[in-house]
């Protein structure tokens, strides 16, 4: 009988998770498309074309390093460092599921962004006199930044999906973020510098609800591939580091020149650094002998990052940052022990590397700080009008209905991801994707040539 | 009589290392105490608050692109990675004592750097109009740097100690750095951008002198685990190499704006390089089989970058930063060789990351190199004015004197070091820090949940 | 007769393989003759040097920002980090190689950049007032430049040579390329600022021209450590992403300041995304099921960074960039699939890290899309005096002439390469070297001290 069951198994697996034809052609058609609508679309902006050397004369700049490619360049390459070593390292964790974590998300991550581009720039960056699309540095950071919405999310459905599966997803997450973002930050008129909001929020509940959609009632068949072994952890680590290194760059990147950036660096530092000593606490105070727990090092020291991103920018005060740092290290590391096995049992949400504790709820609770610190700015401590630019059509904002705004940001951002997912989702369950079955998931051996046959479980 | 022993030892790991009351009790107390202070103390700097607009109009700038953050952010990102990625990933050589490489010198650099803040901001930036310390992000860097000495100090007792040891370790580290640091920059007036004085040499010794009072007879009874694995040794290159790149970024990091920050990472660089090329060639020449040692290749090669720091941004000339990183290649594979073993057996000091042939040795190097440069400028070929300040209470300075008090500064980074590293090394020997029993070092076990079970010793 | 066989192998190999007295010799040789040059040759730039006090005020500069070291440094750390971790991690897909990798790599690195700064600075950078060498950032980053060469065919015959071998071959490569970049930049008046042509095309060609000298007819004697086991494959990953997300600031580190750096960046970020995309469809159409390589994964995505390179700073536009990406992403992939087993059944060329297909093919058609882009330059879209500098002895150049030009530089390159590697190659073939049996390669155990026997074979 175990006879018959391996060939079913082994029949089973190459009918379903045979990706030879379907993959690649996702793969050529869509970077055509993508090579066709760059050539319509997409041109250099004026401080990555020649037309610099007229607009510097024009404007008595005497020096170069006013291009904002020296503004933004160290920050822009410490989130693209961010994005693919980051990411997908983090997800390394498991025993053997490293290459997919990391190649797929190479994957999807360098195929997102062009259409980020793209999408980004038709609702931010369109110039109406030509009908093209200017590209710099800036664009290039906020490419990045969409993409890491559709990368949080592939972190709920890690280890059970195609990479035909990922690739639909990413296209509609990206479509989704320019929607809600321009929905956001242009009519919404809220700020989300580090995207607590756009990015973390949504890309979150984005990926939970397609996780929940998604759900396996047979996963256990797969428990013995769904732990870590000791290198693996190690090599998460890296993912965490970086992540946690470079988040100061993350949440200034696309801030103010000036105090601005400075500000969001200096509070996401503290920030993260208090949430790295109450996650530790955390993790050692629920476990037995006190030990601590690799997963929550991995993860929950990161949720400070994560809840600054929106007030960053502002006057939060540094106080203010290590509070909200303190809070998301508690929250995170305790719904890694008590939430997900919840959520997992009683909710149907099957969420691989537990991005509700990382990014759902930290994400919420940067919206809320954010709306609270912008309702509290003061004339006197903080010169709201160049931050929150009250002129043009909102002249008349106030601060107090500036975190209105902010908080009805976040209310959109998380309709976009549960709705979007719930969606998505329905599309991802139609039978012709390749996804593995329940017995095979977290196994690299399913979209990998793998030779080292020394590690079979 | 085994079974016996086993219970017996069982028991006692129990009974000692069980750090779930004392770990979380401590991390909440002191990320409270710090919220407080925080509170009461830290605001930003002008050049990271509103006050930036102000000053810019008042100081006829214009361009934000003379804030300091343009200046040192690239620089303070490189120094955060040494911090987290090098220190962390250098330590994982241990086949099993990676979560505790890397996690702790995590834990214990997030913890400390709020500390450094604080104890720096008192001594260095307080503003006594209102009682406050300004934080900008040259801060920030110096944070970095207070915390770059207790992790040198963790090398010495690394697999010896527990976390809540490690938060002692480092609380009184970072006190006494910022002591000695103001006694040496600002009452001695030498300068030291690099740290060879300030960080290394009293982060080393404070760890020697540690690892001397916690001297553990028995350390043999672990020696199972006090040797690498492969791939642990392929992770400890990781960190290896982010030090040895971004150590012309340490060294230049806090040095004065334009030729002196250009100057101290070409010497940094000039010397590293030459350090790799020496540090080979001992490791074959003094093993059987002219066979290359990897702690020799992980270690050694980065002394020279410990030896130029208080010269870097001085007139030391190419060829001088090329000597220096000779000598300290020799010097340091010579120490691995030769010293450490007789360090181990009649001076009763364990250390085991070899901190004394990385650190301390090439950190006296440096000292003595600053001392006969500054001594040794001349103002034809080094405005010295510029760089040494000699004006104020400074005026009556000259070159030689200058080399004699970067001479003093070198014996007062030693002095505290030696003697800070005895009294903490008595308070950490009570009995009541949940410490491992010796034939217990070097485990990640102890305090950390390993679910792999395949490892085993 | 086993045991004869294995006396006689024990025997050839510490005859063959003990570079005790070898290595030791050429490295302190080496590093004394570059203290010496450096000594007689090296000074610091103005820009380094207190001169910059002078030249600031000289030029009414107001701002200590506007030194080159600023515009440039985050650039150079970037590069820095792809020469070290970037081509070292790559190489330690071995199984058993992972010392020689990144540890050789560190080595030859380390040696090869103080001899570049020799050696460019005679061709490019002589003073001829005083005959010294004045040394900044850029030459920092042209050091580097010039070892990535060697780097680059190092991956041809890793795992098959001994350290002092590697060490002529960048003895002899720096030399070599320091002439050809001389011939091709400034004789021939081609720009490669990103290096297709001077680095990728000269450096392939010279490793794969060194590789078919040392031809080893019975190198499948040592097929069983000719692959890679499953965290190697993951460590390898660290050094193609990093080389993956620097690879922008590698093509535009040393470009004119200002929107040339901005345009490099952009075209290099757009090409290796669709690299990405077309590398992982054709890995995946070319196995069977459909299973990804990690070869292609780690090596093919990278093709596109190598082909833009010329052209980056050119008016390329978005579009040709991601084409650009898209034909390099198939061609190496294919490359890896049908072109490397055929090379060295039927060329007798064994590529270890297949070079061949990331460097020498992309880095021609780096050269030829250079040479098309250059002389498809107008002087509407593009102020081609600007970039190509038609002035002085090249004043009655044009955009065809230009695109001529580089295309001689392609032919330059090549053959310095070919011609280099095979002069080289024979040099090397003499049996002093201390390389290792047919039997024995692809082995850390040659020359490393491996104390862990758990990986024995």
């Amino acid at each position: 009988m175990g006879c018959v069951q391996s060939f079913r198994k082994c029949c089973d697996r190459q009918k379903n998770t045979n990706v030879r034809i379907r993959l690649p052609t996702v793969c050529f058609i869509w970077q055509i498309a993508m090579i066709i609508l760059f050539g319509i679309f997409i041109r250099y902006d004026f401080e990555a074309s020649p037309y610099w050397l007229k607009y510097k004369k024009d404007n008595n700049i005497t020096s170069d390093i006013e291009n904002d490619y020296y503004f933004r360049y160290p920050s822009f390459q410490d989130v693209h460092v961010m994005i693919f070593v980051g990411f997908g390292f983090l997800m390394t964790f498991l025993k053997r599921y490293s290459f997919g974590a990391v190649g797929f998300n190479f994957l999807i991550a360098a195929f997102g962004l062009q259409w980020a581009l793209l999408m980004q720039g038709w609702f931010h960056s369109l110039d109406y006199s030509d009908g093209t699309i200017k590209i710099g540095i800036e664009n290039l950071i906020n490419a990045d930044f969409c993409v890491a919405g559709c990368l949080i999310a592939y972190g709920a459905v890690l280890g059970k999906v195609s990479p035909v599966q990922l690739m639909v997803l990413t296209l509609f997450g990206i479509t989704l973020y320019a929607v809600e973002e321009y929905i956001i930050l242009e009519l919404i008129h809220a700020r989300d510098a580090g995207g607590s909001m756009v990015i973390h929020t949504f890309g979150a509940y984005y990926g939970l609800a397609i996780s929940w959609m998604l759900y396996r009632p047979n996963l256990d068949q797969s428990s013995r591939l769904q732990g870590s072994v000791y290198h693996s952890d190690v090599f998460a680590m890296i993912g965490t580091l970086f992540l946690w290194m470079f988040w100061p760059s993350f949440n200034s990147a696309i801030s103010n020149h000036g105090d601005a950036q400075h500000r969001a660096a200096i509070n996401t530092y503290l920030s993260l650094a208090s949430t790295v000593v109450t996650s530790v606490a955390i993790s050692s105070l629920f476990q037995k002998h006190g030990k601590l727990d690799m997963v929550h090092i991995q993860n929950s020291t990161l949720a400070g990052g994560v809840a600054v991103g929106t007030a960053a920018e502002f006057m939060l005060m540094p106080y203010g940052s290590l509070i909200v740092g303190f809070c998301c290290g508690v929250i995170s590391t305790l719904g890694y022990i008590f939430l997900s096995p919840f959520m997992e049992k009683h909710l149907k949400i099957q969420d691989t590397c537990g991005i509700h504790n990382l990014h759902a709820m930290p994400g919420l609770i940067g919206g809320i700080v954010g709306a609270i610190t912008a309702a509290c700015a003061t004339d006197s401590s903080y010169l709201i009008i160049n931050m929150f630019d009250f002129n043009g059509d909102f002249h008349n904002m106030t601060p107090a209905r500036q975190g209105g705004h902010q908080a009805a940001g976040m209310c959109v951002a998380l309709c976009f991801g549960v709705v979007g997912g719930i969606i998505v989702g329905c599309i991802l369950r139609l039978p012709i994707w390749g996804d593995p079955a329940d017995d095979n998931c977290f196994d690299d051996e399913v979209y990998w040539e793998v030779r080292d046959k020394s590690l079979q479980p």
